[in-house]
This record gives structure tokens, sequence and C-alpha cells, in this order.
């Protein structure tokens, strides 16, 4: 599977939407599928997903559709799913509480190995089988064991503090749930912010221009 | 401030970014910015941004910039944030608690009214000052106060469902962070998701692109 440095962002972000389809297609027993079948469920074209899955060699067979279980194998092996990185969370409040209980880390391929707060109420507590260590003790953690992405989950005024450590320990990517912008220099790291007010404000917005064009019916009280 | 049907995804998706670097200029005492200094700020070219602006009407005096507290004023009324949006919680679980506890609804505009849930540990009580009803009595409370966007946090196999009875009961809006795909007829309902997984494969995606192009310099251990 050749990587092309020349892929947009816009087909990368499409790849794991391509994995969910495919995920939910596995779970209702669908074996195969055409390209103009999963670009009418998708809402793309069947050229689109074919040049999408151009840029990563050739998936499918003319005229015989894609195999759901090769097509996953192979988007969740582009989508490093099979490195096997391992996770940590920085933050065990309700958010990381939720990340780490819910989120499902390893059904996407990635070891979720520790959780670090300072709180003293939750140090040393598991949470769904993941130990809670003292935050204090996250540099020389970081000493001992390879840690590929930190989930960031402290309040936004700790980020860049924790960002510099989690840097300074080697850490080579931080997926950001702070809402603060991570600016310490770390040229070597990736960031992913996940900004749930530009989410909801997008929402706002077509409301708010859905009440322009036409009065909602229902009246306040 | 008119509205025009026809702009870009693209650019709405941009507000709430402008937004947030404008709240973080206020919080720093900046009065007013130039568009190539927020250009510079955002990494995006003043050009960029004047367009995007224009779509919307004239915010600037040339020569003088952008006032911040006008600039952020104007954008947040597009954004509906001062259209004092009614918002409900459905699950009140770790997450959707942490979205009650943390999130900051009123900082945007919006009004959270009510939180429900199923478990009776949590039933009857109030997180942050808001109150978490039975989810069976969500019918009722639809057909009396009017809501807005109801914020989905419920576990996958209920979205669905939810779903249809929030539609029944006149909401307008979903914000799904149940990584199911809402599948009801609903022409009238916005739904905007968030897909953490999506958002964690694109980092992984690019963390393994590095790490072919480059071996990482740690071993495991």
């Amino acid at each position: 599977m050749k990587k092309n440095p020349h892929i947009s962002k816009n087909v990368i972000r499409r790849l794991p939407r391509y994995l969910r389809k495919l995920d939910s297609l596995q779970a209702n027993g669908v074996a195969s599928i055409s390209s103009a079948e999963l670009g009418q469920q998708l809402g793309l074209t069947h050229s689109q997903i074919r040049q999408d899955f151009s840029c990563f060699g050739e998936f499918g067979q003319q005229g015989y559709g894609y195999s759901v279980n090769t097509l996953r194998e192979e988007i969740s092996n582009i989508l490093g799913m099979t490195r096997g990185f391992n996770v940590i969370v920085i933050g065990a409040g309700n958010l990381g509480h939720a990340l780490i209980q819910n989120f499902g880390f390893e059904r996407y391929g990635f070891r979720l190995t520790a959780a670090f707060d300072v709180d003293p109420a939750v140090i040393g507590s598991e949470i769904a089988g993941i130990r809670v260590f003292p935050s204090d003790e996250l540099p020389d953690y970081l000493s001992r064991n390879r840690v590929d992405i930190a989930v960031l989950v402290t309040p936004q005024d700790l980020a860049n503090t924790v960002a510099a450590v989690l840097r300074d320990g080697g850490v080579r990517a931080i997926w950001n749930f702070t809402n603060a912008e991570i600016d310490i220099a770390a040229p070597d790291m990736l960031i992913e912010n996940i900004h749930f007010s530009d989410s909801l404000l997008t929402l706002s917005y077509y409301l708010a221009y859905k009440q322009d064009v036409k009065p909602a019916p229902k009246t306040e009280g």
C-alpha cells in the first residue's frame, strides 16, 4: 500500500467515513458492494469514490464491486489502525472518563495504556481497566514507555503546560479536546483538535438561517 | 446582516474559528486587528479573510483594521448566538455530564433547559443547575416546551429511536454524539454529527505516514 504525500486532506478525512460505513455493512452481513451503491449510501458519486481509492492503489475489480472485508482491511491499514499505536489520556474528569470507558480505542487498533489526573479522588483508581496515575508521574512514565498519542482532556489553562511535558517526553501526537490552541514550539508533534463549539455553532448557523427564511411554526412557551 | 444561501460550507465552518480567535484577542485586551495580522494568526491569507467576511457585508474600514468587539458581535450574530436557542441534553452519562457541566452552552448564547436519562441513579438530580428528567417524560416535555437543539448523547443503538421522538416533538436540530447515523425520515430537522473516531483516525493516518517516511527515534519498551 503506497502512501502518496500529495493526497489532499479532504480525501484523508473521508477515509474514516468509509470505515464507518464498512463497519455498518459488515455488521449487516453485506459481503460486497459496488462503488455506485457505496456512493449512494454515502451521498458521494461513484467516480468520487473510485478517485479517492485510486490514491492508494486498486481496491476493487471492475464489475465485481468491492469486497467489504478486504476494503475495510485496506482502509484500516492506511489509517494506521494496524500499527498498535500506544495511547494515554491526560485528564480523567467526566470527558476523559467517558473517552476511556466508551470510545473503544482498541476497536480501532489503539492500545490505551494509562490515564493521568491531579485529583486524589481518582488517582490510583481504574477506569475500564485503565489505571489513573498522578500527573506528576507523567515525565517519568514517558521516559520509560513509548507513547504515540496523548489524548488531552485537561482544563483549558493547563493545555500548553501539559503539551510541553508531552513533547519533552517524546510523544508524537496530541488529540486535543481542551479548546485551547497548542502554541508551544513542537514542529515534530502532530496535533488534531476537536472543537465542540465549532460543530455546535455550525448547526446554530443553519438553524438561524432557516429561521430567517421560514419562521418556525411553534411559538415559545 | 444579510445571509446568502449560496455561502459555502467551508466559509461557514471557518466562522467559529474566527470567533475563537476573537475571544482570545478580547481576553488579551486587543481592541483592533488588521486582516493581515488576523490572517497570520489563523494561517489564512488576508484576502481569504476579507473574502469570507464579504459574504456577510462589510465588517471593517479600509486602513483601520477590524474592531475586535464589533467583529465578534457580527460573527456571533451570524452564528445564531443571539437567538437564545433552547437546548436539551439526552443522556446524562459521563459524556452528557461533561457537556452539561463543562461545555458552557450559555457562553455561546444557548439556553440549556433540561437533561433526560433512563438511569434512576441520576434522574431527579441536578448537574450544574440542570435538572435530569426521566426519558419517558420527553414527549410530554416537548409538547410543553419549545426545544431548538437536542444534544444526543445516548448509547448508539437508541439514537434513531430517540431521534424519532425528538422529530415528533418538533425539535429542529440534533447535535449527534452517538456515532450512529440518524436515518429516520426527518427532512425538516438539521443534524450535525460529531464523530470522535473520524478525528482520531485522521491523526493516526498522519502518524502512520510520518512513521513510513522517517522511522520514529524511540524504541518500544
